[in-house]
């Protein structure tokens, strides 16, 4: 079971999982943008920043700075960064020597409220993300705000959809609580820190229950199934999205979906909508990609012999994992979610 | 847990694993020597034989095969040959889409008591050997006698180290039993699948209890602190050395060892000493090279501050782990291995 620390004192929360071990040496492994959160004095390995270089090259170098900086299974790997370091140093720590412990310090909202914890790790291959990984997940995980204040509005919302997406799988009073929250503001830390811990414990519960995504963990997919698709096409084009701008458009497209096939309350669909509409414009597709999306969709890692499956809800909590959706309902929920947005 | 199945009848185990689950394809991986095991019809990755081709390289290239054929997580993989093919076959099923299930069907003795069990996968990695790697075991493994037939006898002795080690560490019946064996006898199929459950099973039971290799699993470690220095020295000379010649050799080494500090039975010294001279010759090291070994045993995977520690007896089944041995002892264990010898 992964330890989760809510704190903003990243260094205190280290000092004392450091005392506790009889660790031999500490190495941090962080990004170009990342690297100025670790101290001047530490063991340091930087990789290149962005999801393009989120590959076998780049593991193989951290995997060689390890082999040459002496790392042993006695060591302590602290990743510091957004999900590619969390995902990418957490497989060259499970994976050196067969396992060297690591702990993850997320520096994104994203990373906070998904990629930093449930133990997914590993890489792209052949143009297929994370094609190659493992399910390592990191001893300790130190979860704060601390790093949010300079991070990018497209990143803020990018990690918002997650958490939208953790409060539809369990809590409506919590879910129309974040659909009053106003990007323009300035952060709140108490406040947010106490919505990532309701949002990561909503994973934490889930992954629990599932660790090797044999049923349960797919709910977690909820708003993936259109979102990797769309993903997909936008990265195919050369024009990426940010992962949660696909994530909240999916939301909104399986919202629909299922309010056509189980019955979800249009009421809910409609504020989600408006929400989605004021924060994540820019949608950058029309009717004619629907053929091109439905085949990624046909090709998804989670997919069985070309047919689609999501997560649908009955209402706000009540999740179904593996519902069979059909090519004409997924395009009718495409176009309500156009109609959303206004394009 | 892992399954597994002693039977000379694989065909027929591998038809009943795979009618229990929904497996939507199957695919082997062989080396040269291995695919003629294989049926004709089946789909196949060939990776080339040989220690020094257990790289990252060969990794890469059957997860690129894979990708290639359309596994997916609903695929079963079957790993058909030595140590080498259930490694590095093991740890690429392990990693690819983060886990796809496999099968091992060690071809050799060594591979069928010690490395097609026990989860360890892996590859190896700056000329160290299986370093980067992970806990992976094979859902079931299909233990047989019916590919020794042709083993060359160099590689029965080899595993047969193995098969006495694991005798050592539980049973001393079995110990006697095992020093009477003639390898130049032919093979006894009924006599020797019956050893094999009794070897096996206690690699099971040990790792069982420790299955990431915290504490009582290094009791497998027995005759290996001597051997793995012996072998890298060998193979730093270009002049390798099969695996379990130098675990033979370690065995002599460390039950000497136990006898100095231990007080492990002489007796049963001097009768294992006798069945490796007669069986495992050809020792290649002098006096001479004590100073290298001592370092290669410094700075083996296992060891922690430049401390040589190794596993012990008091007597046949009465193992201690973490035991710490000064290069005195070693030297002396070692002058008296090579008296065994007699060279």
């Amino acid at each position: 079971m992964q330890n989760l620390i809510f704190s903003n004192d990243v260094e205190g929360s280290l000092q004392r999982l450091m005392a506790g071990g009889n660790t031999n040496m500490t190495v941090y492994i962080a990004d170009v943008n990342t690297a100025r959160f670790v101290g001047e004095r530490e063991r340091l390995i930087i990789i290149p920043d962005g999801d393009e270089n989120k590959t076998l090259e780049t593991v193989t170098r951290v995997w060689e700075q390890m082999e040459r900086i002496g790392v042993t299974r006695h060591s302590l790997i602290v990743n510091m960064g957004g999900g590619m370091v969390t995902d990418l140093g957490g497989f060259a720590a499970a994976t050196f020597k067969r396992g060297v412990r690591f702990i993850n310090v997320p520096t994104t909202l994203l990373g906070a409220v998904d990629a930093a914890v449930g133990g997914k790790t590993g890489f792209n291959f052949k143009g297929l993300k994370n094609e190659i990984g493992a399910f390592a997940p990191a001893s300790d995980v130190i979860i704060s705000t601390r790093y949010l204040d300079t991070l990018p509005i497209e990143e803020m919302k990018s990690g918002f959809a997650e958490v939208i997406k953790h409060a539809m799988l369990s809590d409506r009073s919590e879910f129309l609580r974040l659909l009053n929250h106003d990007f323009s503001a300035p952060i709140n830390h108490d406040d947010l820190l106490e919505r990532l811990r309701r949002s990561v414990q909503v994973k934490v519960d889930i992954v629990a229950r599932d660790p090797g995504e044999q049923g349960e963990r797919k709910a977690l997919n909820l708003g993936h199934t259109v979102g990797h698709a769309l993903e997909s096409l936008a990265m195919k084009r050369g024009n990426p999205v940010p992962h949660g701008y696909t994530v909240a458009w999916g939301l909104v497209t399986e919202a629909v979906l299922s309010h056509i096939l189980l019955k979800f309350p249009s009421e809910d669909v409609h504020r989600l909508g408006h929400f989605v509409s004021d924060n994540y414009r820019d949608f950058p597709f029309t009717c004619d990609d629907y053929d091109e999306l439905l085949d990624l969709m046909r090709h998804d890692k989670k997919s069985r012999d070309g047919e689609i499956t999501c997560t649908l809800l009955k209402a706000i909590g009540d999740y179904h994992i593996d519902q069979t959706i059909t090519p004409n309902d997924i395009t009718a929920a495409l176009d309500i979610l156009r109609d959303h947005l206004g394009i």
